[in-house]
């Protein structure tokens, strides 16, 4: 039987929570023991529910506590390189929520300390772990498409995020495509090695008055000679589209929108099939669970996580290369 | 290079037409010499257009002319199988359109005149050269799907025909399930033993003044022990309904309704396809070009039809069964 | 907040195992007090690992606790009706597995007990509560198709059981096409009035020798005029075949199978798609955990079950029903 | 009735052969009066079957033929601004295959040789008249989608032609993407402002050597502030490869491969799909005859033709900002 883990989570915003309520209903071998947020008090009550009984302002007394095994970090993205730093420190394996930093210092430090501490670190690329990419990833694996040609993915959101979080969002190269630049180095298993970005404000204007842009076509070469196409907008109106195709010497691969049931109403008016799923929480729902599932198993049977330091890191060299391009309008390189 | 036909074609409506234009613009081979018609005056116009020079009332004047190797015959039903006794004492090559007759005894006397006179006779089930059910049969010749069990076909025309119509069509099991009947012998190669109809009067209760039923399930069994099940509706608002699977120890095989274009509108209200192609002239159109272009090669190279005269009284006995067993509610045998 | 539902489970097996386990990972305002099987040695392990510590084999301990407010009965189909019978005479509610029983008058027997006794009794049909079915019932129920006239039903098994469960099951009918007698009383809220059998043994001869069939084709009428179609396989060997349509005067509505992903492979030797989801676990699996949960906050909120009593009795009949028509090959009536 | 047409073609390769073809069986107010090939002899035969008595291995015989309204330009494209310009002199309405030619001056030239002569010029670009791509522009042109934010194309061959063709080509921007840089033009009705290559050589090294690529990715600009890409490949082994989306304020469109039949085989192995019809002749075999006849009557009616001869530098134009991207690896800018 599995041994018993021992957690803490740091960040109870959003996507904290939705992590602390998958791990209490589907991940049996792991115990929370406390949490930490700012507003502690707000979340007190939930917490108490889900029978957590520690619930700190103060994330410290998290990483001062022996008996915890391993910390989620899910706070905002500029706290997340000092937790890393310290948790390493304190010697707890770390799962972090993507992106690691915005600047390449910061999290080269990150990583250090966790090299140096030997600790475990997984970065939180939920979509590695979606029964679609996967079933693309396997394929590819297995040869069905042999050498990699062109790899094109098509990710837009059902509607903008508030201008305030877009102002602190690192842009949306860095908060949106970041996990698209991931999925191309998963799926390829190759590095980016220079991107070329075309983008534009289309959606909202608040959006380009905020330093932002909307709507997005990044082209990339990648090291193996293979080239690739992200196409990214920031309102689908018709929900959440998140679209791989990956196109070799023998032939093709391609996923599309998952939705909510199969149905298909004929009428006089015309054929209607369901909408995608709305947004990611619903899409990537079971995403969410296995990989925490596969952190905690890679602590517990003490191997390397499938989501490791330089995945985090890659994405967001990516992601601040193709900010360049399109501020320069320039094709930029990445050094691998 | 192929021998020059020479043809004439009995009866200038819809179908009559929609041949003639047919030859004219896709059969090259075939030269249309004299048309008849009961009302020939009002299609003189658009035959001399079309260069038939020849447009008698009287259908004999084409019995009559030697030099006619073959005649297509799309007069009204109650006259088919008295024109084909004559055509074939005319020895003439007979294309006629479905069905032969209402009246087994009826087709019984026509085909023995055609078989004493030695010509060749096609009946105008289309729907065996239409791509998509061509595809399913070739499929099972293939033996995809091993041994048949059971087969199913959804047949629903658009909108009913006049209840004028409805009144001499014989009745939606001699009208127009009888394509399907057709249908299941030309996919299984096996025939029909038995059928069992659960009918009712959904769509308009005009048709069931009439005398006739709109709405039809058809329990079928096979001569091989695979069963199978029709249904019909005079009306599916969506369009042309003409889907068939076939299931088999193997697996399956499906078509589903050709559309005007593949595109796929998503918008906030949901995600639209298009409708089926509207009726069987769009639905089938490649179809009757290429039935014509087999019957002619047929008499061209002096061999057997692919649609015989068997297959022109098969579904009449399918169709007198089905509608003996809506009347009496209880399953009815058919010799084979 | 939720009342906590005290409750016991009657019969381990496949299903109740699985009822457990959802309890458990899903459901956390149930308490699983105890359960009981005829092996109650051989569950225990597991049973203790789920925090459950009274196993008893005699499934009466569980009647005769106090504390207990609500018991599922998993045990064989054989014994429903009496323990329903003993469980209302008990004063608990009642969730039990279909059907009730094979006997008309057993079931008639435990509805007039649960009835006197004045508890809730919800039937095991799961696939009511299936996000493919339930869309196909909402629409039905927001009048996008108008009129009902024509409801078919795809239900097909990836393999048959062992000839041993074949044996016992109570035949096709009761054992598989009860599930589909129910959905088309679900989908059309209508009553069947009379069906007639097509059936054969062509998938494995020992079905036939144990007095079985494995291929059916149930044509159905209902009160309200509709008429409809069920077709059954024990063998589909691409998987587990869900399919319904459901043709009205306004247009139709289709659910097509789950698949476990989107994925589309095209390669020189075709264009492949999964596979359908491989059996009823993986299908419905979601629908196992929501009837449960749709029972509990019944019994909670104290209001009528969504599956009654009439809803387990009125399947059984039809299935009956079938069975004559398959042996008098003569459609058979069914009082509503 | 329509006015009869006097035509001769000059250039009788592949595609001249297929629109004579076309001509003589579906387009019948239009006569061939005289073709012309410097291989005239070799297709005598052929073009008598057809009832063509004037073949010339002179092309300037059609153009002194006072009888004749109009020519087709089908002879390589390295003759095609010469012959306009003569054919403008001479008088007659000319339909150019694309492309007009690789070099801007002479495209130019030869433009206002048209202008001056007042004669109509409409240039091949076929898939303006595919059932597919014409839905496109329809929805997008009845507001399906609002305003235009993304388009993307995905355009494929299934396999090269020779290295030979390949050398004379022009190279893929100019012999295969052009068609999709017409398609943007004509989907979004705006213009190109600038392009951004992004290509490899993956298909066959023999293409590089012959300073060529099969593999590209082309990134672009709007005038009116969308975005787009391309994709091409010289080889999808699964067939020819030629879907589109176009994404907008409102919504989307879609549209995916036209295949042989709708046939679906479910077996244990997988569920199949047909592939995409293999090459252009199938897949746009309708939008040949559609565009001739579009231009003879424009002919005929004395109106604008659809395809003119901006729409025929346009994409030469793009083409070659294409290929200047790819040698410089800069983003290229087109003037308007």
């Amino acid at each position: 039987m599995k041994k018993k883990l021992i957690i803490g989570v740091i960040g109870c915003g959003r996507i904290g929570r939705l992590h602390i309520e998958n791990i209490s209903n589907h991940i049996h071998f792991v115990t929370i023991k406390a949490i930490a947020d700012l507003y502690a008090n707000e979340i007190k009550a939930w917490a108490y529910e889900l029978g957590i009984n520690n619930v700190y302002s103060d994330y410290k007394k998290i990483l001062n506590d022996t008996e915890i095994d391993a910390v989620l970090i899910c706070s905002p993205t500029d706290t997340h390189s000092k937790i890393i730093v310290e948790a390493a420190k304190a010697g707890k394996n770390i799962f972090c929520e993507k992106p690691i930093d915005f600047d390449i210092e910061n999290i080269t430090f990150a990583l250090d300390a966790v090299r140096q501490s030997g600790v475990k670190l997984q970065i939180g690329f939920n979509r590695r772990y979606d029964h679609n990419f996967k079933a693309v990833k396997d394929k590819i694996a297995e040869g069905k498409i042999g050498d990699l040609h062109i790899i094109k993915i098509t990710s837009r959101d059902p509607a903008p995020p508030p201008i305030e979080y877009i102002k602190v969002s690192g842009g949306i190269f860095l908060d949106m495509t970041i996990h698209d630049f991931d999925m191309v180095r998963y799926l390829t298993g190759g590095e980016v090695t220079e991107v070329y970005t075309n983008a534009a404000v289309l959606v909202d204007p608040a959006i380009g008055a905020a330093g932002d842009v909307d709507t997005a076509i990044i082209s990339l070469k990648f090291a193996n000679g293979a080239i690739g196409v992200i196409d990214n907008s920031r309102k689908a109106v018709y929900g959440y589209d998140q679209q791989v195709e990956v196109f070799g010497l023998k032939g093709s691969i391609a996923i599309s929108n998952d939705t909510p049931n199969s149905s298909v109403l004929s009428t006089e008016e015309g054929v209607f099939c369901e909408k995608p799923k709305h947004f990611f929480l619903e899409r990537y729902k079971d995403s969410f669970v296995a990989e925490l599932k596969d952190f905690f198993e890679a602590v517990c049977e003490d191997r390397e996580t499938s989501v490791t330091g330089i995945d985090g890191l890659k994405p967001v060299q990516i992601g601040l290369a193709a900010q360049k391009s399109y501020i320069t309008n320039m094709p930029v390189k990445i050094l691998t």
